[in-house]
This record gives structure tokens, C-alpha cells and sequence, in this order.
């Protein structure tokens, strides 16, 4: 058969199919689409090992579409395909041209951008912020590695999109790990939505700046059926990493929609018109040659039996130390929540083998260094130094291979991926984000080291339903070392996002193995009549202060550890009626966390109250103990004190 | 004189410092400052042009420390050199050797990590999350060319954080705009916090990637001080973008500290000792050559007196509009919000000077183009690309160099430069970030390009006071034209940080450019007595369409235009109480923001209410048009509707 003129004949059936479902959706990128036809096409017609009938099949070779808004591409594809589709996985259905013009509609899987959550199950993950493709796809192939699947990834990722700093990340980090089963394929089109792209994302210079990143790359036209072959076939063989710079027509095709002012913009009446018939004059010229015997087989993945990994019981935390030799911290009573994430984090990797962990370069203050030197699960630790957008995109790819991700760093450090930790929930990616170092008390190192609205953001997730129907992030502040050794194996039994807040300074023990901690409860560790204190993590050890010093001063306080954002409302909320309607709250973060979650509860109870929130109110500086800088914002158990008792107006 | 002993001798003296402040501190990072005792040196005590009298002098060279956890290196040189520090401007004392000892103490200007509105002006910006330092010094780059000054920006950059993708960005940013001013030093000393560095940051990789981006490379020994000054002179005479690699030893003269593991740790006791003993070893080996005489001379930058830009008064929107021929548009009397900044920014760049508008490759979603455009504002336009973290650095840095900039790019892209704005605001930047497509309303390309927890996590920062004295954050959400575009002469004229949501739907005027906007202010647009409606951006709109279907139901309510959070809580408060407490608030975001926002004013009043919070709960997907959007989310007027007759009880 004549390769050349059957991929060509497809792809511009694919280029016809994205120009006729965005005018249809009268919205998306149909110019995009067009300038990866070939290379969609020989994707997924020709070199990727799956099946239409299995999209998801674990040993399938999977395609990341980094640039999101092109997917009229690989939806016109999948329909040519008939790619079966549908939410409910026992239920799914093939996808049929006539499905294509409901893209972007209400009703319609077929989202604006790609989302397997929304019932396309061809893909991993949602993109369309920009930048994060890659960083998926090398936690695809790290999976695979780990699974001893041999299984290629390809990313195709637009040239004005890898000016985004994770992608020079993803980059570095396919090279450390020697990922070469993922191919970064670079779309290189040169317009962006406003202008022509820059100079730094030429072909040229990404071929130099990925040679001198560590990749073999291979320069194509991307509208050669051959030359995209040629590389392809070379990446099967390849022993290191291998990048691919395609040169592109934004367009293709279609001449009239070529060049600037046709970025996100569908093509309609006489539009449309001139381009098909442009099109149409493009099938003449290249596909003269085809014969109708020509077609394309697309290889099917190796069946295997995936082993479902069996997963055993957490030992308790005091068994966990002494198994690992930690009796005497033990019985100091005093263990940072940090460290006491480590222990379980090792524990966990013991008996659940789906565990891996991610860490930023700081795994020695994290504690995620205690999983990374056991060798029973130092093969499933995955060192990402100081990269943290590229770790949570990496965590969001083993996700979606079956993986348990926990991923650590400074919680200050997650702020600059929240983006992608955004869109890894949006992916239905079962992240477990684990921030040490939290809040004011790290103290002395100062607020460039603090995570202060982080609580603020994470509750706002918290208070939509993910895909699933469960709050869309839990936000988990333990106050002691048992309650944060037990929350990592409630998190590990937990399907979907959550993030635990560790901390800096050492705390001492509030609790025992024997008590249980779930996602949405909370503890009361002191009953009183007059008052309660509603406090999490570093904040709890305060208010247990205040309640002593309050009790001196003959007032009563129930003393609530709400170390989980939601939480149960109604028991909350009879306790703050037990005590005649007063709460203060306190937290070591900036307003909107726990405080206006009570609010909130409360306002919506109707119910009478009195409440004061105490929170974060400046911009911290160092100082050099916890209690320094306690006192500096005001949150100590003296300053807890006084604002009890002006909420009681008493003396 | 001997240049090399002279600097040894200063660089080892530096290094002694380093080690007594962090000992006496009891923590920082002395290991990593002595890597760059050399450097900070020669290019402190030689090479700026600058004067330790007025550190922030106008036309002065600027150090900028991105790896901001090795200042202690600084504060020594700043220390030796007797500069001027302190937090009132009017009112700064000589940095003294004493004073060093007083290093992250509660009440001292020398923070754990650079920050100069903690009172040390030898900075321009909070530095110490790292990989952020080169975009903040590409901004102070392009303020000094605007300005005419000859002025050159050392940027210093650790290896581990040369991870960071920012850095690749802000590499891409400086070839772009040919910044050949700055100065990026990559301090390879091999060591990270937990171990080596990858070698993918390595001095050779750096080398090979740096040139591949277009930069020219030294390569030096970072402790030869005749090497450190002839990469320096090279720099001065440079045309085209350069970059010095320097290989330095972390721990430098104290083989003892060298090495892993000695990352973050101060020297005590006999470990400080013996750390002592051999830098007086070095010295013995490094400074025998010196003469008494030898001594350095530090030229002074050139004086100027800064011209005081005059500032102009903005036309109102009908005239801008009038004077850009876009009066058919003003007569429709339907504008975007966006398109309303984009003519405000216009309008204000002709009047002030001092206004720079940077994008990311989407000035024709948000309208800054309009500034772009025009010739009298074109040259401080600058274009970022796909690259949101550096465009806020960037930003800092503008700011930092007295100018405002407005950075705009969607709210959702934002996300992903949280970490730089926090920072920013740290640094006391004047940001003013425009998000565009704010919402959900952009409905048909989905939740990738949506922002949701947004308001939260920007209230969160509005609840805490910054170095001035004000909300960390305004968060301003104009829902007509005429709001949006006189907002945005309400920030310019405001010193600190907003972030302002304009929307990608066409909005009804509500306003003309008779009614006044403040920060902190809302808009009563209807007075009822059974309820009050609280709306902001494009919820304004429904709100209003719902208190017609109210009226006919017979209840009256009062609406509230919310278009800046914080708020004045007791005007809301009285117009509350007067709706007998009942109050709907409704939002196009995730919850924790304008809802909670009210639950947190009425929970502080002590006031009683009846409070229904209607915000999105679930994540979007794609759907054809706002109104389908709303539907599938529950905010209809209707939906309004409904939830008022519950509150009600009626019905």
C-alpha cells in the first residue's frame, strides 16, 4: 500500500472532522487541529500498541495531548476508530462521526478540552493549562517501569506552550530518570493565539536546547507521513531519551486559515466552505496513489492479568517505631507530625506496594527519606528535586496508572503548582499532597518558607463535589504525631485528593493508637459549658494551654481538634450549642480556613452563636522559637485567653 | 595592591561572619554562603557601581540574592561596608559587626531570608522560595531602560534551584527582550539540601543549556577572585545577553563543612571552631601577599534627580471610548469587562508614565492590546509569551523600580504563580493583576480554563494587613464596564496589591461614569425590604433578573453589587439588618469567597440573620453558553429564586 497517501487521506479526513465539529460547536481550534493531523494519525492508526475497544487498557500505549485545545484532532480519530467512550466504564459506548458535532455541548463527554473524568477514557488526564502534558506523561512511563510494562508514551506539546518552565522541568526529569519509553514530541507550528511564537521556541532552538537538555532529537516535517514514521520507528529502538521537533502548518490544508488571527477560531459559511474545498484539493494532489486495499492495523496491547496487589495492615505507630528502632523517640512523647508522616509513610510502603512517594529535594525535612531507605520500597520513591510543578504532574500520571502518589514538600512550596494540582483533581488524579514545615511556627526561617492562604485555597476545593461525589480536596491538620501516623493510612484507603498539612516544630502526643481519625471528623479533648476552642495542628498544643489558664480563671472550655476541612457540621455544631453558642477559633494561617469554615456551618445552621476567629493577621517576619513568633501574631494561649473573655464579657 | 589577596582576605572575612551570625542565630545557612564569599566580594566591594549611604539609590546597580537562604554572605558585606538599613526611609542607621548577631531575631531588619519592607533596602525584593530571583531582576533590567540608567542587575542562583522552571523562563525572557544588563550567576557548588545536585544542573549541563538558549557563558572558578572579575568586565562590555557558570564549593575554606549534610545547619561548639581554624588557615595560605595599603574602592552610581513623572486625570469611559473611535460599541451599551480594561488601560497609559502592562500571549482575550497598540504606551508594553510565573516576577521587579504594573493574562493561568505573587506581596510589590475569563461563564472550552478557588485563596491574602498597613489584597470583581474601567484607574492610583476578575461575556451597563468605585467599597442597585441579594461580576446580572421574579412574587429585595472584597462590613451589615437578616450571596467561584466573606462579617457582628450561600459546587465541563453554564451549576435566576422562598419560608 502507499503509506504516504493512506495517512495523508486520513488526516485530512481528521483536518474536515475538526473544521466541521467546530463550526458545529461554534467555538475551538480547528487550526490547531489541523497542524497535527499526520502525526495523530500515525499515532494512533499506525505505531500506538491499543485497541479502540480498551482504550484504557493498563498495557496500551497511551497518547498525552499537552496542547488541550487540538483535540478535535484525536476526537475525529477515536470516531473514525469508533473508540468505545462513556462515564460508566461497564457501560461505554463507540464513538460515531455523528457524535462529533455535540463537542463542547452540556450533555456531550466530549469536553472543550480533554477530560477523562467527563467519560473520555482514551485520556489519562485533563489538559488545557498549558505546560503540563509532559510532566504526566513521564509518571505514565514511570508506572509502567515499575509495572514491567512495556508500554511508550507520546506527548505532543506545542511550541508556545513549552515556554512553560514545568515543561524545561519534565525535561530534566525524563533524563534523570532515564525515561526513554516517554517522546516528547514538539509541535512547532510558529504562531501562538496572538502573535508568532518566539525565537526561543523556533524548531531550531528547540532542537539545541533539547540536545543540550540530554535528548536525541529528531527534526520533521510534520506533514510527512515518512519522516513521522522514521522517528517513530527510531524512538522503538531508542536506549535514551529521544525528542521529536516537528515542523508544522498551523492549518494544514487550508491556506486560508493559515498564519495569524486564526487561533481558537472555528471557520464557518463561506469560511468553512473555502476551506474544505481547500482541503479537497489537498486529497487530490496527495492521494492519488491509494489503493482501496489500503488500510491501516493498529497493533493490540499484550493481555495481562494485572495483579491486584494485595494490600495488608498498618501496624500501629508505637509497633511501627519499634520495628524500626525508634523506641526511645517513642517514649520521649514528643515527635513532630513531619516525621511522624515518615514512619507511616514507611509502614504504609510495606504493606501497600501501589504507595510511591515524590519528593522535591527536601525528603530530610519532610521525612519522606525514611520510605526512600527502605529497601522495600526505595524503588517506589521518585526524587524530583526543586521542581514542584513537574512532581505533582508526575504524581497525577502514576495516579492515573493505579499508583498512590504521596507527594511532599514545604507546604509554602505546593503554591507554585497549584495549577496543576488543580487540574490533577479535575483528572480525578488520587493525590495525596503532604506539606511540612506548615503554618507561622516554623519560625525562625521566615514568611518566604510559610504556607499562610494554602488552607484558604485547599477548603475552597473542599467545598465542591469532585467527579466522584466526595468533597473535592480534604484538608488534614493533625496536632500530633498519632494522629498524623493514623491519617496517612486513612488517606492511603481514600480515593481522591487530599492534603495534610505536617509540621516544623516537635508536639507532643494528644492521642493513642486507640483512637480513630477519619476524613470529615474531628476530636473533643476537653468538654466544658461555657465555651469552645475549635483549633488544628500546631494551634491545639496553644489552646490546650488556654484552657488551662481559662479554668483558673473559672471558665469552662470545650476544647475541639478540628483537624479535618469539611468536617462533620451537626457534631460541631451541638457542642458550640452545648456552650451557649460561643467559639473562638485558631489557626496559624492567613483567614478563610478553619475560621470561615465555622462561619459558614454556623450561618447556615441559623442557629445563635457568638464567634471570634483568631488567624494570621500580618505579614510574619523570622523569629527565633515557635512562641516568639506565636506572640508576634498574637495567637498565643494568653491572647486566647483575653478574647474568651471579652466574647463572655466577663471582668 | 593585590586584588586576589585583598578579596580572599575580605571574602574569608565574610565567611567568619557567615558562620558566628548563624551560630549565634542558631540556624541559617552558613555553608551555602561561604560558597559565595568570593563572588559577593568582588562584585559588593569592586564591580557595582553603588554607595552603602542610599543602597536603594535609583541609577545603583542592584544585587539581586535569588537563592535567598545564603544572605547571610550579604549582611556580612553589608556589615563590613557599614550600609544603611532600617525600615523608615527617613530614618535608617550603618548596618554594624554587632548587629549581625541579631540575625532572624524577632525584632531585627536581617530576616531569615532578604526582604526589604522588613528594613533592609540593599534588596529589591523577598527572595527565598526559590528559582524566583532572574524574572525579578529581568524587571529591574527593563524599568532601568525605560528610565535611561545605566544600570546593571547581578543575579546570583543557586544550582538546586536552577530546577525551578522559572529560571528557564525567565532565560527565554531576557534573550526575547535582549536584557544584556543582567547578569545571571549560577553558583554551581554542587550540593543540594538531601544530596548532590542532578546533573542536569551540573556546571558543564548549565553550560551546554545556556548557550543553546542564546546566552554567551563564562565558565569560572567562583573562589579565583582575577577569574570572578574578568567574567564581571567581560559583562560590563557585553552586547548581547550574558551568563557566568560558577563552580564553587559549598562550605568553601572549611573542609569540615563540605560536603552532604551540612545544608542549613549552623556551626556550633567545637564544630565552629574547627570551622574558624581553617578559614585562619586559608588566610595564612590566600592573603600573605597583602599590604596594608591594599583596599577597595567602590564607584558611586551616577547622580540624578529622579524626574517626577506628572500624572494626568483619565477621561471617563465615554470619552476614552469617543477619542478611540469605538463610540457605536459605548452606544450598544454592552462591553465586557475586559474590553472595559483594555480601554481603561489605554486611557490611563496616556496620562501616567509610570504604568507598564505585561501579558502572556493572550492580549487579545484580555485587551491589553489596546495598550500594545497605542503608540503613546507601546514601549511599555512587554510581552511574557506562555509564562505566567516570570511575568509576575517580572512584574515584582517593574515594581520594585517604582513603576505599576498591570499584569494580565485568564485568572485560571494565574494559578500557576501563586508562590511569585505571595511573594511579590511580601516584597511590597505594587501588582495589579487583571484576570480575564474569570468564572465559570466562559462555559464552552471548560474547566481548564476556568478560575474557581480563585477569590479564596486572593481574600484569604486580603485578610491579613500588609507592610503598609493594608489588605495583603483587594479583590475586585467589576460586573459592568463602566465598574471595571473605573477600577482600573482606582488601583493605579493605590499602592499595593489588587487582583482584579474581568469576564469573557458581553455585560449590560449598569453604571455611568457618575457612580464612584473605591477599594473596599459595593454598589446598592436595588432597596428591598424581605431580603438582600449579594452578587458580584457577572452574578450582578442574574441577581437582577432574579429580583424582577421576586417582585412579581412579592418580595422585595435589596441588591448588592460586591465588587470588592474586603468590604466595608457595616454599610452590608445595615442593609442587612434593614432586610430583617435574611441574605442570599451568590458567586461564580468555588465556596471561601464573597459567601464566606459575609459569614465572616455577620459572625463577627453578632447581628442575627438567616445567610444562603450559592456558589459552584461541582466541577464544571463544557457547555455552549453562560446560561447552560449557570443552569448546570445552579445559579440561575430561578435558582435565586427558589432558594429565596426557602429562606423566606414562603411557599
Amino acid at each position: 500500500m502507499s503509506f504516504e497517501a493512506a495517512v495523508h487521506a486520513q488526516a485530512i479526513e481528521l483536518d474536515r472532522l475538526a473544521l466541521e465539529m467546530t463550526a458545529a460547536a461554534g467555538a475551538g481550534h480547528p487550526s490547531s487541529s489541523m497542524g497535527i493531523g499526520h502525526i495523530v494519525t500515525v499515532l494512533m492508526f499506525h505505531t500506538m500498541r491499543w485497541s479502540p475497544d480498551y482504550p484504557d487498557y493498563p498495557t496500551a500505549d497511551r497518547l498525552v495531548l499537552s496542547e488541550g485545545h487540538a483535540v478535535p484532532a484525536v476526537y475525529a480519530a477515536c470516531a473514525k476508530l469508533g473508540v468505545m467512550y462513556g462515564k460508566d466504564p461497564n457501560n461505554r459506548r463507540r464513538l460515531t462521526i455523528d457524535d462529533l458535532k455535540n463537542l463542547r455541548s452540556m450533555n456531550s463527554e466530549l469536553d472543550g478540552h480533554p477530560n477523562p473524568m467527563e467519560g473520555f477514557p482514551f485520556f489519562d488526564a485533563a489538559t488545557g493549562s498549558l505546560g503540563q502534558g509532559l510532566s504526566i506523561a513521564a509518571g505514565l512511563a514511570q508506572a509502567a517501569r515499575l509495572d514491567g510494562f512495556d508500554k511508550r508514551i507520546y506527548c505532543i506539546i506545542g511550541d508556545g506552550e513549552s515556554r512553560e518552565g514545568q515543561i524545561a522541568e519534565a525535561l530534566d526529569y525524563i533524563i534523570d530518570h532515564k525515561l526513554n519509553k516517554v517522546l516528547p514530541i514538539f509541535n512547532c507550528n510558529e504562531f501562538g493565539q496572538t502573535d508568532r511564537v518566539s525565537s526561543q521556541q523556533s524548531a531550531e532552538r528547540m532542537e539545541a536546547k533539547l540536545e543540550a537538555y540530554g535528548f536525541d532529537v529528531k527534526v520533521i516535517d510534520g506533514h510527512n507521513p515518512t519522516q513521522i514514521k522514521n522517528a517513530f520507528d527510531a524512538f522503538e529502538k531508542a536506549t535514551k531519551p529521544m525528542a521529536v521537533v516537528a515542523k508544522t502548518v498551523k492549518g494544514w490544508g487550508a491556506e486560508s486559515m493559515q498564519g495569524a488571527g486564526w487561533h481558537g477560531k472555528p471557520a464557518t459559511g463561506d469560511a468553512l466552505k473555502k476551506a474544505l474545498a481547500e482541503l479537497d484539493q489537498k486529497r487530490m494532489e496527495l492521494t492519488s496513489s491509494l489503493a482501496q486495499s489500503d488500510s491501516f492495523t493498529i497493533e493490540p496491547p499484550p493481555e495481562i492479568s494485572t495483579p491486584d496487589l494485595a494490600v495488608g495492615d498498618m501496624p500501629g505507630m508505637p509497633e511501627a517505631m519499634k520495628s524500626f528502632d525508634m523506641e526511645s523517640l517513642m517514649h520521649s512523647g514528643v515527635v513532630a507530625t513531619r516525621r511522624a508522616y515518615g514512619i507511616a509513610l514507611r509502614a504504609l510502603g510495606r504493606v501497600n506496594k501501589k504507595v510511591v512517594v515524590l519528593d522535591a529535594d527536601v525528603s530530610n525535612s519532610t521525612f519522606s527519606e525514611m520510605f526512600k531507605k527502605d529497601s522495600g520500597s526505595a524503588d517506589r520513591f521518585f526524587e524530583c528535586k526543586i521542581a514542584e510543578q513537574n512532581m505533582v504532574g508526575v504524581g497525577a500520571g502514576l495516579s492515573a496508572a493505579g499508583k498512590i502518589p504521596f507527594i511532599s514538600t514545604f507546604s509554602k512550596f505546593f503554591t507554585r503548582a497549584y495549577d496543576q494540582i488543580e487540574m490533577a483533581i479535575y483528572s480525578g488524579a488520587n493525590l495525596k499532597l503532604v506539606g511540612s514545615h506548615s503554618g507561622i511556627t516554623l519560625a525562625s526561617d521566615g514568611p518566604s518558607q510559610m504556607s499562610l492562604p494554602d488552607v484558604a485555597w485547599f477548603r475552597s476545593l473542599g467545598t465542591m463535589k469532585d467527579h466522584r461525589g466526595n468533597p473535592g480536596c480534604y484538608v488534614l491538620q493533625p496536632s500530633d504525631a498519632y494522629s498524623a501516623y493514623a491519617l496517612v493510612g486513612v488517606m492511603a484507603e481514600y480515593e481522591g485528593a487530599c492534603y495534610m498539612r505536617t509540621l516544623r516544630a516537635d508536639t507532643e502526643f494528644l492521642y493513642s493508637d486507640k483512637d480513630v481519625f477519619n476524613l470529615g471528623g474531628f476530636q473533643t479533648l476537653a468538654e466544658g459549658k461555657d465555651l469552645v476552642i475549635a483549633a488544628c495542628g500546631y494551634m491545639v498544643h496553644e489552646a490546650n494551654k488556654a484552657i488551662e489558664l481559662l479554668d483558673k480563671a473559672g471558665i469552662s472550655a470545650t476544647l475541639l481538634d478540628m483537624y479535618s476541612l469539611p468536617f462533620d457540621s451537626d457534631g460541631v455544631l451541638d457542642l458550640i450549642n452545648q456552650a451557649n453558642g460561643n467559639i473562638i477559633t485558631l489557626e496559624d494561617n492567613y483567614g478563610g480556613g478553619l475560621g470561615s469554615a465555622i462561619a459558614d456551618a454556623l450561618t447556615e445552621s441559623g442557629d445563635a452563636f457568638r464567634l471570634k476567629q483568631m488567624h494570621v493577621t500580618r505579614i510574619p517576619k523570622s523569629a527565633k522559637t515557635p512562641d516568639e513568633m506565636l506572640k508576634m501574631c498574637g495567637l498565643t494561649a494568653q491572647d486566647v485567653v483575653k478574647e474568651a473573655k471579652k466574647l463572655l464579657g466577663v471582668d
